[in-house]
């Protein structure tokens, strides 16, 4: 066994980390300034450009991507920089090219995409041209069981006519997200796990309708786009457009979710330390009662109790990233299904306590805190409330093989 | 022992439930369109006027206040209709001219006001005439030890002038805010608790300004007023301003403490009722996996411990009461505490339950639920974060007589 | 509402308290002494029978028992004795003759028996005479579903005839236990809660075989008459044995759980009380890093949270026992289940803290708290696991008619 | 980074978990037999004699010492080694002489004996011939604090004398434990972690008195020799006793912790390990209310955190273990106080509810559950109360260097 990381991971590490504290930690203010002078715009503002600018010039671009395209990362390689990006969750995984959903359409376009696909699509998110967003969740059905989707993609001719209503498409309320990648059913009729399709559909085909931005607690996260209603009216697009094949939609989300995963909750952990660090200046710097905090029993339980959190989860993470290395993410379910569930509820909780140490600043916009918060209670939703997963990792774990 | 109210009381209880049903629930929506249509309004918007005139028409007016200026009801008694009130927190309190700090500033003219202050503020305030904001926190001191107020209150001939910083002065962003009690200190040598006072500041006293409103999860609370940041640079007001006296600022704080405590668990436990009614109806009609979330082991148990947590908080809360209408708020200390401590952490569990049921669609603005647990957030940081609290009571248990 | 007792209460009260402090508690130690003094013994030891001589003699003497029998309180003017018992669970209950099974056995007799059964059996045992079990639980099915149990009760001529194998027959050891209460099938055919017969089994009975005794986390639970499992061997009895008739053993089962929650509740209660009594003495006298840990803050959260855990948990079960006097058991059944999910579970947590505080002291039998744990910790099993309930109550609460 | 085990530490795991489940599981019914034949009797039985010869023959033995004495194995090998034995942890441990406190024992003489303690103490302990016990913990002081430690050794020429009063002496009832290590106060006039020193108190030695056998919930551990309370009246040894060197004990005790601390977090993770596999096994095979349990969700729930807790702990001890490896005790202080705290606490959680599952036979000693509950529990305390080390690991938290 060997905890550490190699030297290129340990030297990535150094310079992602130099870059979040250096430029996007401080870049937070100048964003809050620039989205209160700009109410309505959900393009990007001008200071997420300047720092996507540098970062590419320092050569911290696409370090999500596996092979050639990309930084040539393994997931245990990749998992300690998203961390370091979730210290400053608005502002440094896009500077990077590496925020959600783009890492994951990319991803797909990488492993499913045609070339064609690719030259059109693939690369100019590559290039940072252009953003996209991905259009699963539907306002009327549970998806978190995939069977219930509504949206139907038919084929006509040369065609595929989309008709269905998506919501939460993270991003879409960016007009610069110019493309959607959309799940939908091709065959009702298939067995379970073959009836879904993915297809790209660019944003200005006609019959894509933006309904509205939806808000994730009071928050309309403008700043990477927001997430959008959206209706697919009878949008027809050529059958060049469906990803890898019929019925391979199911697979597609499924080999999707790995990575993203890992990203998810290296950034929650990277947000975790975050928090601890504002906490322990507080606690250091605030007298209450005649001591400071920081010599207040529960404020040393709270640290501590967060520090065990954050020390055991990460490196669940990490094996889990080491398993999908090495053996492949089938073979890692029970680790992605774990963290999936282990990793946004303990974040949460080291971010309600350190929103208790804040008091009512915490819940404030003058700490990250209350909006870090809104982030990972959401990620216990996102892709299936974490008691679908709770329940299916206690299924396999009730049959598995033991001597 | 006696556990059931009495029939005034549950009169009142029938009455105010179908209000809150019929009128407030209803114009909830309608709320939510009247402020998407008018940014940057902060006065009452037009629905919250019809209800209130509807409120009054009906008798449903200052229900919380004892004594013959109000309703004349216990603690005991206004309590289950405060919970009432929590169903629809936005629109219900005030539509009853029930809502914080509202109350706490009534309660405050009417046990310690002069005839003249009577006249001149709480007599408006009942008629609901002008609105009311209550100025204690600071930004820059751990206000839940009250020795750390910052803002000084000099004596100047016949006038006071008050200098010091105040935030989350809840409601003070409403222009019809006309009047602003606040907390300062008045002699930093007096003992420990006679130290402060509490002083009447109009509004559009020169001096006065405010700074900024302040968010809480990302909700700027329009609906009643926002938080607001205001500084208080060289305020000068007439002697006849002050409250009570010289070194009455703590020990009037903890009289107001001890109704507005009872009233905001109630709200919250009310909220909670809410959001059981809200999952009830979701996990019958929603099916998941081939069934109804409400055929799912985790959703019972979810159900029956919101049901445990709510039936026996409800209890404490209006032991509590019936302690302050029984022996006083004084010999009422240990109850007032637990209740502070145990109901605000347990309707935030039960929203985040909720909202973990609904989905994407329960943190966003298409139920109630998230802006419902900020509000219970908060509250466990109101008057003091919970561990402060939570000491204290461990404390004075430690030294309790036993047998 | 009326949260006080009444006067007749306040006296029992008072003196069931004294006689615990002052006799008790203090022949705790003598018990002790006289147990391990004869190993293999599992009749009272003698300290037993002299509190049950005294407390006799001061007329605190089958005070469970409602009507002209027993003492004549209600369920909720019990509950507060069956509090104070709880704080010396080994001698308290047993010396007022209201120890667990008897008294659940006294009250099927009372409220079911025939006069003959009456006559032979229920005068003797509130004469403190005899004692006796209740023969339920089974080894190999899971009996909190009561058509699981495969004991069968089978009609021959003027004789039935009982045949099965029982467990957890609480005070079977004790050989001075004389009857039986077994529940057995009589109907495999009837509808699912008619399938129950009980029938009185005198202990001398042939056929009838004592196998062992059962631990409970390494205690035998000697001093009152430990659990036994039990063999019935074509056990032959009267006909006139059966209680009620054919198929109501279910009833009689549902209608005897009520007070007995009520009465394990109450006296969890009184062992967390007494916990807590135990916490402040040691807390005060005992010093660690140089200050008392009564001024170590986990140590007063600890002892607050449990207060606040006691003083609402207190009120859900006197408000269920109030229900039970006034609207019946069956409209009380979602508070029945309440408390007995809450309570034990609370007053294990509040005894594992008390534990904690006393260090290796805490584990051992030096103090009453790891035993007092592994009767709280079992009774979170007795009559059905926990989840049971949990989930009963959920499914209950889900289809509740609301507003 | 590299998650897996070297070559020969998944050998060993394949031989010891081989034994474990074909030998030692197998006899853990033969011992209570022979414990319950047996009563009083405190050495061992005569199966654990024919366990421990058949591990010696296989070579399967002193696998915890690290160097030329033991197996050579560092902390990160011989920790999957020690999981294994927690799965029958009243008699793998001791089949493979890697029993506490003899382990401790052993690598406080290998590190700091002298050639003559080591050839009269070690090697006898190393063969398997002689017992031992560590004395350190005392019932009139919080020990936690080693400066409370009231014990004297006090030189007297070539002799040291001792006096004082031990208790929790594991294994001390064994009168096969021929050698005690003992802590006491040499200068209470030192620096605080230099008052205490070490020596080796022969059982023999005049003065030496066994009071007691303490027990622990219900349990005496008799089946590895119990937990004794000593007296140490005017003990005198040869200094030539004495480990290390006056005021040497602090460090010692520090030094003997880490791997003491690898060693309990590896087998409380093994009884969590077999707790589970009886738990799906019961599972699997128990129907209630229709269905197995396996299929019922709350089951579920439990098994999925509890594998969840299992897989991230395991990797949090392994972790320590490797940075005791490559970095030392001392900089591995933080993962040691971690592990202190989250492991045994977690696996009492997990036992809890496997105990839940199992219902009534959980908490009896047909199944091991209860047994090893109170092992896990006692483990919260051993060495310290997991608070005193929660409050240090967050005062440390609080002061660490930041970027």
């Amino acid at each position: 066994m060997e905890f550490s990381h190699d030297q290129r991971t340990l030297d990535l590490i150094d310079r992602v980390e130099a870059f979040v504290h250096e430029r996007a930690i401080l870049a937070e203010r100048v964003l809050d300034e620039q989205l209160a002078a700009t109410p309505g715009e959900w393009s990007f503002r001008p200071v997420v450009g300047e720092l996507r600018d540098a970062a590419r010039a320092e050569g911290l671009w696409n370090l999500f991507l596996p092979g050639e395209r990309g930084a040539g990362l393994t997931n245990v390689q990749y998992a300690p920089l998203a961390e370091r990006t979730g210290w400053s969750p608005r502002l440094a995984p896009v500077a990077f090219n590496c925020a959600a959903p783009d890492t994951g359409n990319m991803e797909v376009l990488a492993d499913f995409g045609t070339p064609d696909q690719q030259a059109e699509w693939l690369e100019p998110l590559l290039a940072g041209d252009i953003r996209s967003s991905f259009c699963m969740t539907e306002p009327d059905v549970a998806s978190s069981d995939a069977t219930n989707i509504a949206t139907r993609i038919r084929r006509d001719g040369d065609s595929y006519v989309i008709t269905g209503r998506k919501w939460w498409s993270t991003g879409a309320m960016n007009p610069d997200a110019a493309i959607f990648i959309v799940m939908g059913q091709t065959d009702p009729d298939a067995e379970r796990h073959r009836q879904q399709s993915m297809i790209l559909v660019p944003r200005d085909t006609p019959g894509v309708r933006i309904i509205r931005p939806l808000t994730v607690f009071g928050y309309d996260d403008r700043d990477h786009g927001g997430h959008a209603e959206i209706a697919f009216d009878d949008v027809r697009v050529p059958a060049a457009n469906l990803i890898a094949g019929e019925g391979e939609g199911f697979a597609i989300a499924q080999a999707r979710l790995g990575p993203g995963r890992i990203h998810h909750c290296m950034r929650a952990i990277g947000m975790a330390e975050r928090a601890l660090s504002l906490v322990q200046e507080r606690a250091n710097a605030r007298v209450a009662f005649g001591r400071p905090l920081a010599e207040q029993g529960v404020v040393r339980e709270w640290v501590a109790e967060s520090r065990i959190q954050v020390e055991s989860l990460r490196l669940l993470v990490l094996k889990t990233a080491w398993l999908m290395d090495t053996v492949g993410n089938r073979r890692a379910m029970t680790e992605i299904q774990a963290i999936k569930i282990a990793v946004p509820r303990a974040v949460q909780q080291i971010l309600d306590r350190a929103i208790q140490l804040f008091g009512a600043a915490g819940v404030s916009g003058d700490q990250p805190l209350a909006e870090m918060f809104a982030g990972a209670r959401s990620l216990r939703l996102a892709d299936g409330p974490d008691e679908v997963h709770l329940n299916a990792l206690g299924r396999a774990e009730l049959k598995a093989p033991r001597r």
